[in-house]
């Protein structure tokens, strides 16, 4: 590979680590405006989409820019149209980020509603996730990728368990039913989240691999990390 | 553009057609599977899932082929890079008929719960987007992926009259709550659909004009078609 090509490479993963801090915090603040009926972070979250929309278009070009400039082959092809992908993928996170702020504003108005524990646990873990699958992908470590997917079952879980609880409290009262239903969507969100972690961390497996797990396609159980980051 | 690039560009868009041929039964299934109780075809919905995902792989792979290949410059370039983008949301809209077949089958336990009317227009509106929105990717026609992105203020629409109604069946009577939540999450999965297809709209208009409309960067409204094919 070219010095220059190399240079090129690692500015845009600069670029994209950068554009995924900001995402992460969306997705943070998101939650914690939400727990903690702050109209004021839910309005930060979605002001902030604005630069996350412009930093893709951004990164986008780079890679368009950088395929035609040094017409890549193998792993540096593979890698390039992977930051496309995650790219989208990441601004795809900001946006559902909104949606969960835009739940928050409207739960506001319902302030005795009380949010189930485990949507602060699926956060943690939907965040993990995405951080997790990121380094995979810088550090091209499958271990660490098979762990973002082990993980989603947990959300998954976790996501089943709030919505238990919801449609308990929309039984209990009617008065209950809409704010319960602006926290189902924030699951929901969530949920989508850490598919999108999940998706990535099964692409990463692909480019280091040849292997696609990315449609269930098995791999060895016994060579899941027990003892993973989450 | 060389008479073997612009082949395999031919062949590659017959092979984005195809898949999204199928994902299109996918959703018309999913939905009559929802609205004539038949978990028969929901199950069909979700099997086909598989052969979605092997020509995803498939393509992306002709996509990177090409990529290493041709070494395209300037407006191939960019088409292959969307061709990767939209091969990948096409397999997403399938991972999204599966949810909504999923929810089709949870509803069947509860015969008696109506179904909105106007989730019925949702699907037929959030369908006939990714038609026009491949269309217009396919034939270059900004006009009609303008009028995609029009679509998507009424599917949001159909989908607040879908969740008003959901919210009255469920404060009538607790009963309602789980198949509700069931219907909910099916109308949301749609919604994600038009979605992806305004994104596919949005992207064609950054082909053709450069002009950033994803981020709501303002386009003459003037311009929008009225009489377009919604």
């Amino acid at each position: 590979m070219s010095k220059h090509l190399q240079r090129d490479l690692d500015q845009l993963r600069h670029e994209l680590l950068s554009l995924f801090g900001i995402v992460e915090q969306m997705i943070a603040n998101a939650f914690r405006a939400l727990r903690d009926r702050r109209t004021d972070l839910a309005r930060d979250v979605i002001a902030t989409d604005e630069q996350v929309d412009s930093r893709e278009v951004h990164i986008e070009e780079e890679c368009l820019k950088l395929l035609a400039l040094h017409q890549p082959v193998a792993s540096d092809l593979r890698w390039l149209t992977m930051v496309i992908k995650i790219n989208s993928d990441l601004e795809r996170m900001a946006d559902l980020a909104c949606n969960i702020a835009e739940r928050a504003e409207a739960l506001n108005l319902y302030p005795m509603f009380p949010i189930p524990e485990d949507l602060q646990t699926m956060v943690r873990k939907a965040s993990a996730m995405v951080r997790y699958a990121l380094d995979a992908f810088v550090d091209t470590d499958v271990k660490l990728a098979k762990s973002v997917i082990k993980a989603d079952d947990e959300v998954d879980e976790l996501n089943r368990n709030v919505i238990a609880q919801l449609q308990d409290l929309m039984k209990e009262s009617p008065e209950n039913v809409e704010p319960a239903l602006h926290c189902f969507s924030a699951a929901r969100h969530l949920e989508r989240v850490a598919d999108l972690a999940e998706n990535l961390a099964e692409d990463v497996i692909f480019m280091v691999d040849g292997q696609i797990v990315r449609h269930h396609a098995p791999f060895d159980e016994s060579e899941l990390p027990d003892d993973g980051p989450f």
